[in-house]
């Protein structure tokens, strides 16, 4: 069974697929009242986000664009320091989407989320023609604990930045399925709760984090060197990769501080917190090869210390990145 | 200048594509941070819902896919008695879209967003292969005042329903459109604040409301009869319709029960609060061909009594209604 237009109809072919599989998997107090939008309590301080994925392949080694765009999100928000609560995911199908694939990602967004401990409320779905393929939106809210004030704006000279894990591997893995390459490379799309509830939980005073998504580390450590108007200096023999990433890189000209990652995040802490904050991140789940990478400076823009001991800039990502990674 | 794959890219391009059109209509002091998600304060309940807009052509009479997603989402908020508040905008560009499009949608957005009363506090671009179009998921948070209790599920015997005017022209102008057919018919692409406004600021005890959109009046009735298990019976004579709209619908065998619009709403109110509720919405700017189209009756489904005095079952809309409609 594939996907038709009328599934996009708003009548009854669009309840029978809201009914057969989103209901299956979705199912929960606040969605299933079928209003034209969901009812929440909240207060406080919240967090509010946004992305939209459209990864190809839409089933990958290590995850899928259902779990992808659960982890976004949960991870966008976490990233200002909010405990993640809720999700809404719109869905854009192409004509001819096998329904059995579209059960398997709605299954693996479920199950995310629960693993997560966020709740979908809200949803949409429209079709469009096309290859069978599909796009999904998600957006999200979080609660804000008083007193926590993460930006990218915090970081002082002094700082240390600490990267949660290896380089590269999302983008490795797209690329080998686009290109038909045999190898042992997974994406490591993952929710980032346990990392960041350690650090917090553990009192250590995080000033900033951010996930390293498209763009790369290069692109992400540029944004917060301009936000909060200073240098930041990497330690090239620092940065974690992965062997088997390392030579695909090699192969193709690849440079792990552009490549787009999916469960990897930086944090920045005072150089007194730094060491205790890379134990916390490395006795979790998807800690286990987090370094500290760089420093903090005065001065502006992003430079490297290379192996071999010379200094280099290093820019945001130009051109055209990895089409289609997230 | 056209939309390519650099501007997906999370680098150099997509940073400047963010400040030369998004940056250019959309700054606020919320967006500017340029975070990982807006950070806001919000307390009590709160209205959630999220939209994706595929609409084609991207551009018609009467608005653009640009206005319509704010009036979609903003809409959806005030169906449940919310205020809206904030919105996201999540865009998908397909490779080859004419950059001076996009800046008039975004300037629509913008525009639409500021006469709601809407921030546009979080956003995300991605770029895929096409053929120069867009696409464009919406997500909103409205505050719901205290008192406030508006459900599919509130509806009771005696209760009547008002349509806020005419069915049908945002199907036929895209329809039309699509056709090449030369006519006046321009969509009703509205967001709906002053209507909703009008209505609790004179204190009608509004029961139900509903934006009629895709898979139009009859599937929005039987939804609310379902939700509520009761019966409604429409009044065919009742309905508005522009005699434009009705010829083209003549000759097309289209049924104005089944047509999208964009800025048309139902209310279910008591009888008694009735004739001053459609008073209060025929002066409004968007309801000044509104009726009384419906009772409330027990049983079960949705009834139509005919110009000619028989009745018939409504069901809701069967097959593919109009793709891309919205």
């Amino acid at each position: 069974m594939k996907i038709n237009m009328s599934h996009g109809s708003g009548g009854k072919a669009s309840a029978e697929l809201m009914k057969d599989i989103f209901g299956k998997y979705f199912s929960n107090e606040v969605l299933n009242k079928m209003e034209d939008a969901a009812v929440l309590e909240l207060s406080g301080r919240i967090a509010y986000s946004t992305d939209s994925f459209v990864v190809t392949p839409v089933i990958f080694k290590g995850g899928d664009i259902g779990k992808l765009c659960v982890c976004g999100t949960v991870n966008d928000l976490l990233m200002m320091g909010a405990e993640p609560k809720y999700i809404t995911a719109g869905f854009i199908l192409e004509e001819g989407l096998e329904i059995s694939e579209l059960d398997q990602i709605v299954a693996s967004m479920a199950k995310t989320a629960k693993e997560a401990g966020v709740q979908i409320v809200a949803g949409d779905t429209k079709v469009v023609e096309g290859k069978g393929g599909l796009y999904i939106n998600t957006s999200g809210i979080g609660i804000i604990p008083k007193g926590r004030n993460i930006s990218a704006a915090n970081c002082r000279e002094g700082d240390l930045v600490l990267l949660s894990g290896n380089l590269g591997d999302h983008h490795a893995c797209i690329l080998s399925a686009r290109m038909g390459i045999e190898n042992n490379i997974k994406s490591d799309c993952a929710c980032l709760n346990s990392i960041v509830k350690s650090l917090f939980d553990n009192g250590i005073a995080v000033k900033t984090m951010r996930d390293v998504t498209r763009g790369g580390l290069g692109t992400v450590l540029n944004e917060i060197a301009e936000a909060s108007q200073c240098s930041i200096e990497i330690r090239e023999e620092a940065l974690p990769v992965n062997p088997e990433v390392k030579g695909f890189c090699d192969i193709l000209g690849l440079d792990p501080l552009y490549m787009g990652n999916e469960g990897k995040m930086i944090t920045v802490v005072s150089s007194a917190d730094a060491e205790r904050a890379l134990k916390l991140i490395k006795d979790t789940p998807h800690g286990k090869d987090a370094a500290i990478i760089a420093k903090v400076s005065a001065g502006k823009g992003v430079m490297m210390k290379t192996r071999l001991g010379g200094s280099r800039i290093v820019d945001v990502l130009y051109g055209e990145g990895l089409p289609r990674i997230c």
